[in-house]
């Protein structure tokens, strides 16, 4: 360890602790999953609970679809093999981010239990939060914002969860919300009242 | 947009600018590509410049292949095909924490010109900055940390770079750095200096 002169800065040349990452952002780094059906409401309620964190000045990133699927997972189908490659890697890089220190949240299907656990290994448990967001199938179908259960029902989109490709349940989620009744900023509220208590941000008085 | 009174939260249901991360953390991300020989130093300068870097308050991370050929790109060789999709992974995740205002050090050999071409693109030039060191593969293979230039010479690991798989120089680097005779404080100043000029990080007065 030396000092620079110019800088005054200390020169370390080991890997930087999470911890002291945490310390900067004044925040514990976590990886909140959100698993459900299409149009259950995952991405919507990351992207709210994201915004919340950053008007309060905590650092939150989401990745979903439109960031993974365009990008890292591209060279990526729908077969049960890549879905399960899908998720695996979306781990992978959800890991780093929590490592890093940032409030992450996950929105993706994510329809196969074993894959959701193998998540959660990769991630540590601790660092885990796993959200059920299970409106029902025809809640679901019918809000189709993007019409993708339309095309499923006439088979163009053959695999379709829920249609004729199989959602698991979670057995055992941290959160189970039902956006049928809950809206989305409700439910924000619920997480992030869940990460105050974990002590993954600081909570803020009324 | 509505106001909960319980957490005097705006709720927003769009996905955040990466200037409104940027600004909680005082910095603008940006990814820092080292490319070299093995045992260029390549590891060893990005863990000075996160460290530096955390010190100052700055969020800093390293990915490299401690941490990415463990997990993300555990499923990957060393093919020339193995490595294009290796450095096209690591690109895509360094686009996201560049999106999340993280200040990012990738540290890998990345030896083919098309791949580092392929990871600017992917990343845009403008948040990329690539560093190459390049101390001859004398000195490298004097300081074989890891011995394994000597197994590579043995034979023992076959298609390693500078011994029987190519290292293409970068033509255009935005810095070139002999680590035979700048030590990783010195190299580690030049960047954060770098930093500071381009405004990525706030300038420290001496």
């Amino acid at each position: 360890m030396t000092e620079s002169k110019a800088t005054n800065i200390t020169w370390h040349e080991g890997r930087v602790g999470r911890a002291e990452r945490e310390a900067i952002v004044g925040q514990k780094g976590v990886l909140i999953w959100f698993t459900g059906l299409s149009a259950s409401g995952k991405s919507t309620i990351a992207f709210t609970v994201e915004h919340a964190l950053v008007e309060r000045g905590q650092l939150a990133y989401t990745i979903d679809g439109d960031n993974i699927r365009h990008g890292l997972n591209k060279n990526l189908g729908f077969s049960a093999e890549d879905r399960t490659e899908n998720i695996r890697r979306i781990a992978e890089v959800g890991k780093l981010f929590v490592d890093a220190g940032v409030i992450t949240c996950a929105a993706f299907i994510s329809p196969y239990v074993a894959d959701r656990q193998a998540a959660r290994d990769v991630i540590g448990p601790k660092d885990f939060i796993e959200v059920y967001l299970n409106p029902s199938l025809a809640v679901c179908e019918e809000r189709d914002p993007k019409g993708l259960y339309k095309k499923a029902r006439a088979g163009e989109i053959p695999g379709f969860t829920g249609i004729d490709d199989p959602y698991e349940p979670p057995t055992d989620p941290q959160l189970t919300i039902d956006t049928a009744t809950v809206t989305p900023q409700a439910a924000a509220a619920i997480i992030i009242g869940l990460l105050e208590e974990r002590g993954n941000v600081p909570a803020r008085s009324t």
